[in-house]
Parts: structure tokens; C-alpha cells; sequence
């Protein structure tokens, strides 16, 4: 029996959320919090490069609960990559400071694909699953964990544009070109990330999220198929054991698809208002996001009123404070404690 | 009085949908389509760096009228740039190959900002209006001719930011921290931007475009406040001298509030159905777009299909076949003969 079961999580407001249950004031905690924007991270950077970090379960976990530290959010998420996926499945991907992921051998036709494994996720990410274990220890219960994965679409880009890129055009030619091969990947890439989500529940964590980076650079027909479909999939196998978050970048057109599926929450970017994004999921699905990361470069008091407004259109409950995608490196801090203590002090 | 009354326009598809009336096929061209795909352009490229070709009026016309001698648009657009406009404002833009636009003094503070001058747009200018006219003799009033400029937003985005970028950071930065800089440099673009476009018309231009190539970064209200309004009091200065067409990439959230503008026509990127589109844009107004560039890269039956039903669901009135956004390099030649000949031959 896993050790998270609900009732032990002294500060339960996120599974609670999730749950749909009525919460004195919602959740909050931030996309990317353990990470580039806390000096603590920082000086950890120094030594370490990027996947040691992300493999070596003492330094992941203490990333994972430096912003916690700090701030007191009411979730945890561990710091990790969505590329440790690709990893797993014998494509190098090497992390460039200053540029970011690359990967030397790109996936591009038959043969490339050929050579893409489903592992064993217990012997090719056990570091996951140990620095998830330590994480819980650490956390002692006091507020839920949250495990994540890239969706299937979203890793799929990377790998077959082999780095990051404004219009992951190749990526996109890859599927339009040879869809029965995408759709090869991305079913290899869909039963590696269930079987790796399955782990990191029995390791311990409490809530899923699942990162769909790149799913609004396409059209809704073509976003049915290359990416909702593997995404839907995933829900259906981790449904019953946590609850799972998909969040869509500028995939504000599938929230009506999306919202009928058996996730717990869907997360919203800046770009749709409140009113849209409860309309378009239907009104009763939990919400998360979304202020405009930017938005933590404004002043203090900017800060606030911004936050007590997207709660109030929001809604307090089923809702989830957030920000519309990950935090910028350049955020003060003292910004980030106005973001964290609004939430904590709102009063319906 | 200028050359281009409307009756004397031969193919006048275009003219006739911006109006909204009933057409026999809808009007068809490719944002970009007078460049990088087209090997007549490569050779030209080859000779002549970037801004010799816009600030020489013979290769802009040339380069402009190559697509139509190939394919047979329906309108010709005038090869340009958006960031003509700093440049006649005293700010340094360089085009650096691989790489894009760069400017070297971004601007960042207030003293940035007393250099940036609002010109004579007459003589700073001269070389597009010169392209115009040679243009419209070349063209023979065959078909309508499109001159463009950037949303003030846009270009503060380049501007401010110094390059191109997935998140216009700084750019986001210098509005949040100071709104009231951020005003007075959009007020400038946007002064500078009116006298442009009166100019292009007086010069020959039937129709206008103005690209809001990132106003879909800005949330609802952050886009109402510093894009939308400077669009709006472009479009009223010019609606009395030629239809004017928006597109607002990522900007979906904002069709209702564009649609109650003087605007004639708005694009649309793919990420949106046609049946959103006219439901969030009012169901009046004409649409211009949307098929994601890269499906023509898929097969020619497939880009057939995809042609067929973006007509079908748009419906083939009050309607301009478009993409999504601007051409690829990477498109074979046949495929965009497919493109548009798929158009030409539409049968409601």
C-alpha cells in the first residue's frame, strides 16, 4: 500500500481541490517553482550539471523542497525533466547550458525509429523513483507531491526536432509526412510514460501532471490526433490511482474535449479569461492557472490586485492558484511571497 | 485622385469579399508568398542583402509580382518589412542571416526613448511608396495590391526585446514595469504607423494588413490595453481610405472585441475552427485564413481535402482562403500549386 494514502496529508487543499470539494481559500503552488529564480537552486547549479541533478535523488529532492521552504506552497513537484522519458528509450538528449535540450541523433524516419526502446521504467529510472521516496520523507505528509511527465505529442517534438524551437516544424513535417510512423512513436512514448507514472505513484506521489508544452501549435483536428488521444490514454490508465492534471499550452480549443475526460483538473494558460475557461470546460472540472509570468515583473501591489481578481473570477473552489506556465528566472523573490501570501490570506 | 478605383481592379475576389458580398469562389493568397520558398526569390536573395531588397523599388516590385506570374493569386502583397517602421523612427534594425532581426540600442528606459523620433514618413520612406507605384504598373490592375504593417505592439515587442524570441520577455518586462514609458513609445509606432499606411494608400495599395504577430503573448486585458487599442486607432484613421484586414496570431481571444471594430476583415490562425472563428467573431464580418502552414507539406491529395473543407466550413462567402500564418521555406513548389488551384477550382 502506497504511503500517501489521502487522510495522512496534513495540508490536504490541493487533493481537495482536486476532489471538487468546497476549501476555505484555494490551493497554490507554481509551475517550474524549484528552480531558476531561487538563489539556493543556483548555487546547487554551480556544481552540478542538469541531469545530475535531475539523477542523483538527494540533490533532486532538496531542490524539490527549497521553494516549499521558502514560501510554504500547498504542493511540492519534483524537480525533474519530461526528456528523462526520451532517455529511458535510448535516444541521447543532452541539456546545453544557455541553449537548452539537444538531441545529436534526431528521429526522423524508419531506421531512427527502430532503435527507440520501451523500458523497463523500475531499472532505467529508478533514480526517479528513489529521489521521489526521499522527497516524501522529507516532506513528512505535511503537503501532496506532485510527479509529472511531457505528453506524448510534447516529447515527440523535441526528439524529432532534436531541440527546441519557435514552430517545431520538423516535427510537424515528421507527422504530416509519415503520420503511421508518429503514430508508432508516439504510442511507444505513451507506454513507457504509463508504466513510468504508475511507478512514481507506488514510489509515493500524490498528484500527476501532465506537461502538454507544445500541444497548441496545432490545428484542433490535428491536435485530436497526434496529441489528445495519447493523453486521454495516459488518464485512463493513472485514473484510478492519482489524480491527474493535464495541462495544455494554448490548447484552450480542447478544453471542451478535454474537459470531458476523466481528469481531476485541466490548467489554463494567460490567454483565456476566466469566464472562457469555465465556459469552454463545462463549468465543473477543477481550473488551474493562470497569471502571466511576466505579470511577477509588475509591482507589489499590481501583484495583488491581479491575484484577488483571477480567484474572484475564478471562483474559489475548483480551482487551483497558479501561473500560466513556468516561472521566469528573473522574477524578484519578494515578488514571488506577494504572489504565495495573496493566495494564503484571500478571504471569500 | 489614386489610381486604384475599384471598378477598375479586373480580378476585384478580394475587394468583393472584404465588402461581403456574394461571390462565385472565395479569393485566395499566402501570407509571405512573395519569398524564401520560391527559387526566382533565392536568386535575387543571393545578390542583394535584405534591405536593399525592400528599400529598392524594383526588386520589391519584382519580388512581389514573382508569385502571382507563378501561381496566380488573387492579390499581390507588397515584399517589405514590418521593421521599416523603427528604422524611419531612428532606431538601428540590422537583418542578420540565420538569425533574424537585431537591434543593436534596444530601447529600455526613458533616454531610449527620446531618440525614437516620429518622421516625415515622406521622405524616410520614400522607397516604399516608389515600390507601390512600380508595382501597380507592373500589376496593371490585374489584381488588388496589399500593403502591410506591423501592430505597435509587434514592433515594440523587436524593439524593446532587440530580436526575435519565444516569449518577447523584455519586451513584456518594460510594459509591466513602466506602462507609462510602454504608452509613449506605442503612441509614437502607432502616430508613425497611421502616416505610413495613408501614404501606401495614396501611393496605390487597394487593401491594408496589419500583423499582430505576438498580441497572442498578452493576456485579454494586457491585450487590450497595449495592443488592441493602438490597432483600433489605426483602423479608424484609415477605414475611410481602404479596407483594412487584422491579423492577430494567438489573438482568438480577442475576435468578439475585433469584430465590433471598423475593421474589414480579420485573419486567423489554425489553432482555431472555422466554426469558432464565426461564432466568437459575431458571424458577420469576413475571416481570412487558416490552414496550419506546415499540412502543406502533406500529401497533394490530403492538402485537397484540407482546402476543401477550410472552404466548406468557412463557407465561401465573406471569406478569404489564407494561412494560418506565414509560407515555409520548406514547401515544395507543387504543393502550393495544389493550394491554390484547389481554391480556383472550388465549386459551392
Amino acid at each position: 500500500m502506497p504511503s500517501n494514502i489521502l487522510h495522512m496529508i496534513k495540508n490536504d487543499l490541493l487533493l481537495r481541490a482536486l476532489k471538487g470539494e468546497v476549501v476555505e481559500r484555494p490551493p497554490v503552488w507554481m509551475m517550474r517553482q524549484a528552480g531558476r529564480y531561487l538563489p539556493e537552486f543556483i548555487e546547487i547549479r554551480k556544481k552540478y550539471d542538469f541531469f545530475t541533478r535531475c539523477q542523483t535523488p538527494e540533490l533532486a529532492s532538496e531542490i524539490t523542497v527549497q521553494p516549499i521552504r521558502r514560501y510554504g506552497m500547498d504542493a511540492a513537484i519534483l524537480f525533474s525533466d519530461i526528456l528523462v522519458i526520451p532517455q529511458a528509450m535510448n535516444i541521447e538528449v543532452l541539456m546545453k547550458p544557455d541553449f537548452g535540450p539537444f538531441i545529436p541523433n534526431p528521429i526522423r524516419n524508419a531506421k531512427d525509429l527502430e532503435k527507440v526502446v520501451v523500458p523497463d521504467v523500475n531499472e532505467s529510472l529508478d533514480y526517479v523513483f528513489d529521489a521521489i521516496k526521499m522527497t516524501k520523507e522529507i516532506l513528512n505528509n505535511d503537503i501532496p507531491l506532485i510527479g509529472f511527465a511531457g505528453s506524448p505529442w510534447t516529447i515527440l517534438c523535441y526528439i524529432v526536432q532534436g531541440q527546441g524551437s519557435k514552430t517545431f516544424d520538423k516535427a510537424k513535417e515528421f507527422c504530416f509526412k509519415n503520420p503511421i510512423l508518429a503514430h508508432e512513436l508516439l504510442s511507444k512514448i505513451t507506454v513507457t510514460t504509463i508504466a513510468y507514472l504508475k511507478q512514481k505513484v507506488n514510489a509515493g506521489v500524490d498528484v500527476l501532471q501532465i506537461f502538454d508544452s507544445w500541444g497548441g501549435l496545432l490545428s484542433p483536428t490535428d491536435y485530436s490526433e497526434f496529441s489528445w488521444q495519447y493523453i486521454n490514454q495516459i488518464i485512463e490508465e493513472l485514473k484510478d490511482f492519482a489524480p491527474v492534471v493535464v495541462f495544455g499550452k494554448g490548447c484552450w480549443f480542447a478544453l471542451n474535449e478535454m474537459s470531458k475526460s476523466n481528469a481531476s483538473a485541466l490548467g489554463v494558460d494567460w490567454t483565456i479569461t476566466a469566464r472562457n475557461a469555465r465556459y469552454l470546460s463545462g463549468g465543473n472540472i477543477t481550473l488551474q492557472g493562470n497569471l502571466d509570468p511576466s505579470r511577477l515583473l509588475s509591482s507589489k501591489s499590481k501583484i495583488k490586485d491581479l491575484v484577488n481578481n483571477m480567484i474572484n473570477d475564478f471562483g474559489k473552489d475548483r480551482y487551483i492558484v497558479n501561473l500560466g506556465h513556468g516561472i521566469l528566472p528573473n522574477i524578484p523573490l519578494e515578488n514571488v511571497e506577494v504572489f504565495i501570501n495573496t493566495v494564503k490570506e484571500y478571504k471569500a
